[in-house]
């Protein structure tokens, strides 16, 4: 079809169906109020002359941008260092798109920009937001509150808890998934199994935490508090935590790390002190985040959330709760994956699993 | 200051200055047309009373965003495997947010989404656009025409030439840096040198063509064709470039490279076919990306560009550009940085410079 050709308008489709063009504009914007009788022939006649709307000016009407904004809480220079967020954005991008609307990144520097994201939200540039990596004290959670944005969480954000405000976030199962990494370690015959935690401002870093204190009380009676090394989910954190970790606990036969990440550092350390892995230290990481895990030395058994997933599973969630429900449809937001379960506060947790590979 | 505490308002500048409100709201926000002892006499109450505007009702005013588009014309996934954009990004990144900007990054899964990232443009939601990464046969460029948006590009656009349009965009001196490179193989004595392109439908790519074959006809009286491969700016592609070039000119003695990442794909097929580098083949890539340039083995002789000194020199420039000259103002808009040189066509060119380590 060539410019010259002119498209059919609203006018047209009013003509046929016999109605006012307010009434078609209503059926093709998905708005209420018109009887079923005449939606059907607005449907028909949009059918038969094969009406496009005007994008523009269907905005007008809809208040819709077709844009979504993320948000990550963390400085622009981590978001392109640690390929998480490159995942998430995959699967976010991916879905985004297959719904023809516009991922719009909002970047900052620091905490000290969230004031700006939360002004930029509230300022009609985007229809709804999904937000990752809060830590404790963020102001952002309640900024954007303020700024009145539907919002789907990244990870479960603080004071979101069993029974708690019925926030929507997606999350994989941390505390279990934990568990499973702490009783593979203890089915291996490891009695001194070490944590190394994740930022502890994260509830990914505490829930983690908590699944490995839970096999730790069940299995050994209770974990020796030195065992747990706080770090910050960086391989640079790793090493300076199995540093700290061969110097407290020399006897150490297991490690759980938070992440791969940390997990990289960890290995790093025991190589250079002379510990094979993992004859005389296993180790398990979290996020089987490839490359990264399989390329370690010796390659990282570690445990596997659908990252890329997550980010689809997120916006979907967020578009099918829009006005005029894009996405799939408020229907089927609530089993939005097979495997997806709902958390009483009303978050998705997606499940984990157990990657065997050499370190464990 | 706790919430309690009354912030001076506009009236009470107004009242103070012995102006109409309208007045101090015209020398708030910047607007001409008041005299300047008027002016001077606004300016003193705002001191003196410590106002602080409202940034949602200057907003209204100036038809300010106070965010500026970034557009990457690169399928997201390319945005966050390859460190050039993450550098662009830093820059760009540290000098919106030093006045308060919002970046604003458009991902795209592809050229398909482009007609979507213009629609985006053009729905006021930024104040302008930085756009890079433009291959030939884009239509973003005539979209983000038709958007009106102010726009800086990052590389000479297609269409720019000497005597051309003056599109705003900042770049660096692809072919003095080309044939700096190259000239330093022929001073090594090479004299089979060859060329490994980047992708030819981008300028950076063309222009650094050009500069080896300047050098070639200077010194040599012109490039055996056989010399010249074409490929697309990445570590495989360089490799599969490399192997034709040792297939088609094994007696080959020295590589200029496009741009570090083909260096080095091109270095790892130089070691598994058993040539020495830099005895049997010298090299020499272009961008000088560490830490890519520093972890080659060996590492690397490159062509150095300022990635993010040019991401931040666009921010500047077209913040400069903007109603009310945010930035350091139009005034300096054309010196913008200290090395920096105008093209005739209305770009800025930052200088390359050659930096040497062990492989030339």
């Amino acid at each position: 079809m060539t410019e010259a050709v002119s498209r059919p308008t609203l006018e047209a489709v009013a003509a046929r169906a016999g109605v006012s063009r307010a009434t078609v504009s209503r059926v093709v914007n998905g708005g209420d109020g018109v009887r079923e009788s005449l939606a059907e022939r607005v449907r028909q006649a949009v059918a038969d002359l094969g009406y496009v709307p005007n994008q523009a000016a269907r905005s007008l009407v809809t208040r819709r941008h077709d844009a979504v904004a993320v948000v990550i809480a963390e400085p622009e220079s981590r978001v392109f260092a640690d390929p998480f967020f490159a995942l998430q954005l995959r699967g976010i991008s991916k879905e985004l798109t297959a719904h023809d609307n516009q991922l719009v990144l909002l970047l900052t520097e620091g905490r000290d920009d969230h004031a700006r994201v939360a002004r930029y939200l509230a300022g009609g540039h985007v229809d709804g937001a999904l937000v990752f990596s809060l830590h404790l004290d963020d102001p952002l959670p309640g900024l954007i509150r303020a700024a009145a944005v539907p919002t789907v969480f990244g990870g479960r954000p603080h004071g979101s808890a069993p029974g708690g405000a019925g926030v929507a976030y997606v999350d994989c199962d941390n505390r279990g998934g934990a568990r499973t990494a702490v009783r593979h370690l203890v089915d291996l015959g490891r009695r001194r199994v070490a944590h190394i935690t994740g930022a502890l401002d994260q509830t990914s870093a505490v829930d983690r935490l908590d699944g490995y204190r839970d096999v730790m009380a069940d299995v050994l009676g209770g974990a020796d508090p030195g065992l747990v090394v706080q770090s910050d989910f960086t391989p640079a954190g790793g090493e300076r935590a199995m540093r700290e970790l061969l110097d407290r606990c020399p006897d150490v036969d297991g490690v759980f790390a938070a992440n791969d990440l940390t997990a990289l550092g960890a290995l790093r350390v025991l190589r250079e002190s002379g510990r094979r892995v993992p004859q005389d230290v296993a180790v398990i990481g979290f996020d089987d985040m490839v490359p990264v895990a399989e390329q370690t030395d010796p390659p990282l058994t570690t445990v596997r959330q659908d990252i890329e997933e997550m980010g689809r599973l997120m916006a979907r969630l967020l578009l099918s709760g829009l006005p005029g429900g894009r996405g799939r449809g408020r229907g089927t937001a609530r089993t939005p994956a097979p495997d997806a379960r709902a958390a009483p506060d009303g978050g998705v947790i997606l499940p984990t699993t157990l990657v065997r590979r050499a370190t464990a």
